[in-house]
């Protein structure tokens, strides 16, 4: 799993339009915005179990703490690498990063799989505010 | 090279601070703003040419086409690969791409390299609006 996380003042995204056939969730009227929000632009790929997971979620919760953000907005995005994992493993995988995220009380969110979004955001830019991952 | 490239209705950038010692170029004051840009988000990788960086602004002047953007800015992103170019290698390669795109009559524009940065954009959203690729 690849992951991309930015600090960012503000973070808002709105469904455009689907992106494949079979969407496997109804999500296409949503529109969000989120404030002092650590985004987690995730792409899961071949071989990334339920552990890879959580070990996403165990590193965002940790700068989240670095940071100080107030919560987290998990973001599929397959651009993060060549190897993806196949769509009904990926949303499976990024609805159990929720799911964990929830169980450590963490107040988390996660945009929706399989639509193109268009999104509007101010990354702050300070040392700690971007940083990518590959997660074991 | 991976190259990550979106279609914004705007982008802004603005240094925050340098990332490194040596910092290969002085632009410590700079901020911008581009309108219906093509932001080419660039990771240059170990056994990238110059020629590399040359396909990179092919590939872009052919999205940029696509999508009828009016410029192209160069956006220098470490966080695209596990296997970077040393820094001496990857500015050499950010100017060659800038200089060929140059030569292309291109509308080109690049953003500094070896600072933190924030920035600030809309990413437009539609179908052709975010493509990665990895750069041969």
């Amino acid at each position: 799993m690849r992951i991309l996380q930015w600090h960012c003042e503000y973070f808002r995204y709105k469904v455009t339009k689907p992106a494949m056939k079979n969407i496997p969730e109804n999500r296409d009227e949503e529109e969000k915005e989120f404030r002092n929000v650590l985004v987690v632009l995730t792409c899961a790929e071949k071989n990334d179990i339920a552990e890879t997971a959580r070990n996403a979620i165990i590193a965002a919760e940790k700068h989240l703490k670095e940071v100080n953000a107030d919560s987290i907005l998990i973001y599929p995005y397959a651009h993060l690498s060549n190897d993806l994992a196949s769509p009904s493993i990926a949303i499976t995988l990024l609805k159990e990063m929720e799911s964990f995220a929830k169980q450590r009380e963490l107040e988390i969110f996660r945009a929706p799989f399989g639509y193109y979004k268009e999104f509007e955001t101010k990354m702050k830019g300070h040392p700690l505010s971007e940083l990518s991952k590959t997660i074991p």
